[in-house]
């Protein structure tokens, strides 16, 4: 089927990009300081990756707060990061989301 | 198509798993004293996650001595690393590796 | 004053030990199946290091099963870690202590 | 001695930020595109960490370049990384460095 093999590898970059992501970033010191810096700069490593056509990162402020620890920062967990990342592969495009699950209580990554 | 969708959903799945080990466990510190269980702990990581069907990592011992330090370990970094997973989704099953391209110069992932 | 330096020297390479353990492996799939595979491989990671005298990696079971995602593991978090390692100097030992403080919500660091 | 348990106190908190910061950020990737963003995000973490009264995140163009992959970025290594940090605990400051040790081949941390 015409597309079929680029979707797959379209697939296959989709899952690489937020698997690192996750795997990357998780633990990082964060607070309401650095934020936004940090939503950046994640957005920008993967950015660079092949076949990355748009991303987008979010810190989840609710949930950032929950966390704080009394040094007013905590560490980057699972609960409060949700990415979105577009991969094309020769005209073949594929979306794929990262979110927390609150029901499965696991950072869940999809396909769109 | 028959599967289609679950090839797509398996190759995303294969992804997210060598995107994470990568991320994971590069910077580890890695001596020949180290290097079986390191690959071990990092096999078991792989297989706690959905849809694994099977998991291979290969710490390279002729570049891990090559990059040994005067304290005689290492960093795990990308050229020494490899690693093959086959992913299992509603029976379509899809493998994916994990090699260092010594002329790309990268830790390059592919699906098989 | 005598050996001064030397301790000074120990607290350092102490607490890179456990800046360094907790931030290579926070993140990493865990359940009770990989559990003390992972705990043996971070304890290998931190005793190839300089002036590492002994370590002991614990993750806390109880913690564990509380953070189970319904796919039956999780990723490592600082409520779950406790470590100690003792750093040697020039014959000065100093001691250091990894644990979740639950007021603090915080992995507290300190020497003993 | 006065200020001798608190000058311990700051070393040990200077070595966790250093080892902190190494084993977080190694494997990002990184290219010229990104370098300043991540060297802030990085400097940004350090800051919210207790005790820190100053950082500076360096990543070393001139090896950043010599690692390009054929993707035009490559991933952080101890190679290229270099930082400076300043801690404070009850008016004893303590200094650090990490830098690469090329004859070591090495990220050697010191107390300056």
């Amino acid at each position: 089927m015409v597309g079929e093999k680029e979707r797959e590898k379209a697939a296959f970059e989709a899952g690489i990009k937020l698997g690192a992501l996750f795997h990357q970033f998780i633990g990082t010191p964060v607070s309401f300081e650095n934020v936004e810096i940090l939503e950046k700069a994640m957005e920008s490593c993967v950015k660079l990756q092949p076949f990355v056509a748009d991303v987008k990162v979010k810190i989840n402020r609710e949930k950032l707060k929950e966390k704080l620890s009394s040094f007013n920062y905590t560490s980057l967990t699972g609960e409060m990061l949700e990415a979105w990342v577009k991969v094309e592969v020769e005209g073949e495009a594929v979306s794929a989301h990262l979110r927390w699950d609150e029901e499965k209580r696991y950072p869940l990554m999809s396909l769109e």
